[in-house]
């Protein structure tokens, strides 16, 4: 039985005939049938690889109209069944639920048949287990579609950039959230404004928590951080903030200072091999390319060593383009079981090597403060006393005109010095009465 | 011999240890040495091959010092002796000169070894013949440094984009002619101001043709479309028009119409899978992604059926960012064989198909149309009578101020319309007697 099995996952037969089993008829899924359904024949001239869906399985798959795909296919509610189907080579594993996920994934891999997945928690959590796993069992395993949908950034990282070393990489992982900044900052509206007419329009999750705090983005860097460095980064090791507390403000200083606020992931390379991480917004300059990057798309700006900055652009999110992701993978696993087994490593490292943080105090920044106090005379020697005491030397200090008197908000650019510096001046001028909300800190990032 | 050859060159040893042999050193063939010296152990720690660097090959080798290689290494001045040293796995050829680069190629691939190469000439002119060769000699075959230096566009189509149809590509793939354009609009200056300034400073040639005209542009979008719809483009049929007719009143006409010039090398999938392909100025939106791509950087879009717009900017020239090209490829090949003998396919596609090609006459645009005169009245009657007489709808009229008697510019934009009837009218137009130089005409391209 599991000589059959094997022979069935990996054996190339003359046709190169692959059956393919779908778990999970979400978006995603149903994308990625359509995708499927337009391209398979030129899929096949293309690369070689004759693609037969095999199985379909979803809790609610009877109910679903599925004459349109134009060919019959089993059903099924019980994702096992896809697994075990003899003619099942690739599983395509697009569950939400991270624990079903995770069942099918290691369910996959252990009864030795290719895994693609687009479930980034699944990977940024587990990432260096599959990975053993799939050489274990000699299969292939895909994760294109886990960060930034439709952009291949990961098969660029690990392919089209394989002599590359890299020393950052930054990206705008989160289409709810860019959407919320670049329309704040296109409109002149409040983050609540923006952010309930995402809802409205299906943009933004009812509970968008996981968006617009970061989560989800940490998710992206992980499995990014992971593929640039060689470095099994654990997603609780990344320090996340939202943008919750961006104000329209903040994009008219920023505009005042030639910079634009976006929520950046990043993972640098620091001294000793460490990594820095980080979810968060920041201050980039409106003339780098991810502050182009506008709307519900993502970007990603990956920094080398000998070839320079390469940056990419493209959805990030969606049925369809996700669909693209899932089934570039799927290509690439027929196209090397068909030349004789090749199996991708999909973080491009043999290895994962334990991660070695470097906290972000350390950071030498300039940064963005941005205060809103009840006006009264005094503030400002109070405010520069406090910094002064921390050594921090004030670049600028501006004030937009025609504010309220009670929640007047001002900007002080501070020059580059150790973040924990700042961050300990901080609690100390969050104390001070005049204070009408908790300070703003960003820092200014130099991004080409 | 022949068994040994090719088990040298296919054979998966143990240590994945593979031999280079480096043919040609120049900007290119320096920058490969410099990155394989640096990366060397990094790449065999991600990618678990193990380089090694065999022979260089230059007519000047003798002359060089190479001992900051830190490695004993052959040299010599007869290509023929690298593809022969048994210790060879893979040739890589970073030759200028086409008829060289053509002997080289061929002979690798007769001799069963894997071929790296930077010459755009050469695959654009015998790509398929290469791609046969390979297949019949089961060798790797890597062309990804042909096209926008360090940026990986192409494993991104042929790989991260392998489940997409695409129906456009767009590049900005000529870095002197786009840092000439974006130096004009950001001074104001001329094109002969700037093109000196290039030669100068030596990002432009002393004979600049083969970049201002197009021409290499045309060598890159024909390997670009080869990858994107599976023709067999031929170079001769792209047509192909250049820079140094833009004068700097287009930029500033061009701002008040919210767009920009740049060089588009483009190809674009019409009715019944023809291509229409090009080389030429044209007015982009001045918020495209391509517009953003300044100076001398590259920049590619990708339009995909159902993935949506993705676009990639990266360095696309300098011997560094190539050689990380190169040795992307490099590397590639080497986990293939490690793999068990995958032979990466370098234009994706099986075989290419003779290419159909759509003729540009037959494409429906909106123009922009700049005249200079000899100031005199009824100038604009007699050009609007003869647009009229061909049907042509004027959308705009626009004349900066303060501008000679003698060489007077003034632009009309067009309203869509097929552009051969736009080209009749402009032979008319040309023979007008206050004309003072030759008609320009720019197609609106409606980029994201």
């Amino acid at each position: 039985m599991k000589a059959r099995r094997k022979r069935s996952a990996n054996g190339a037969s003359s046709n190169r005939c692959l059956g393919l089993g779908i778990i999970g008829l979400g978006t995603v899924g149903t994308g990625t049938l359509k995708v499927l359904a337009e391209h398979q024949r030129e899929i096949q001239r293309r690369h070689g690889c004759d693609l037969q869906l095999k199985v379909i399985c979803s809790r609610s798959v009877h109910q679903r109209d599925l004459s349109w795909l134009g060919q019959p296919v089993k059903i099924t509610t019980d994702w096992k069944e896809v697994i075990a189907d003899p003619e099942v080579n690739i599983v395509v594993e697009l569950v939400g639920v991270l624990p079903t996920a995770r069942a099918i994934a290691f369910a996959t891999l252990e009864a030795g048949k290719h895994l693609v997945t687009a479930n980034k928690q699944l990977v940024a959590e587990h990432g260096a287990e599959l990975v053993e796993r799939s050489r274990t069992h000699h299969v292939g395993l895909g994760i294109e579609a886990c960060v930034a949908g439709g952009t291949p950034v990961l098969h660029a990282v690990r392919e089209g950039l394989a002599g590359e070393n890299f020393s950052a990489v930054y990206g705008i992982l989160n289409g709810t959230t860019n959407y919320i900044l670049t329309e704040m900052e296109r409109r002149g509206c409040s983050f609540a404004e923006v952010l309930a007419e995402a809802q409205e329009k299906g943009y933004a999750e009812p509970d968008p928590t996981f968006d617009v705090e970061g989560y989800d983005a940490s998710y992206k860097i992980a499995i990014l951080a992971m593929m640039c460095f060689g470095q099994a980064v654990r997603v609780s090791d990344i320090p996340v903030d939202g943008i919750t507390r961006i104000d329209q403000v903040d994009f008219a200083y920023a505009r005042r200072l030639d910079h634009t606020v976006r929520l950046i992931a990043g993972a640098r390379r620091r001294a000793g091999n460490r990594l820095e991480l980080f979810v968060r917004p920041m201050m980039i300059p409106i003339s780098s390319r991810l502050a182009g990057v506008r709307g519900a798309t993502n970007g990603v700006l990956l920094v080398g060593n000998k070839g320079g900055n390469t940056s990419f652009t493209g959805r990030g999110a969606g049925g369809e383009p996700t669909g693209v992701a899932v089934l570039s993978d799927v290509v690439q696993i027929a196209r090397s079981i068909a030349a004789g087994g090749a199996r991708p490593t999909p973080f491009g490292y043999e290895d994962l090597r334990p991660s070695r943080i470097a906290g972000p105090d350390e950071n030498v920044v300039a940064t963005y403060l941005r205060l809103v106090v009840r006006d009264r005379p005094g503030i400002l020697g109070r405010v520069c006393a406090i910094l002064g005491r921390h050594r921090i030397n004030i670049n600028s200090v501006l004030q937009e005109p025609d504010c309220e008197k009670q929640w007047l908000p001002f900007v002080m650019t501070l020059e580059p010095t150790q973040e924990k510096h700042v961050t300990r001046a901080l609690k100390e001028i969050a104390r001070l009465p005049f204070l009408a909300e908790r300070p703003l800190l960003l820092p200014f990032v130099d991004l080409p």
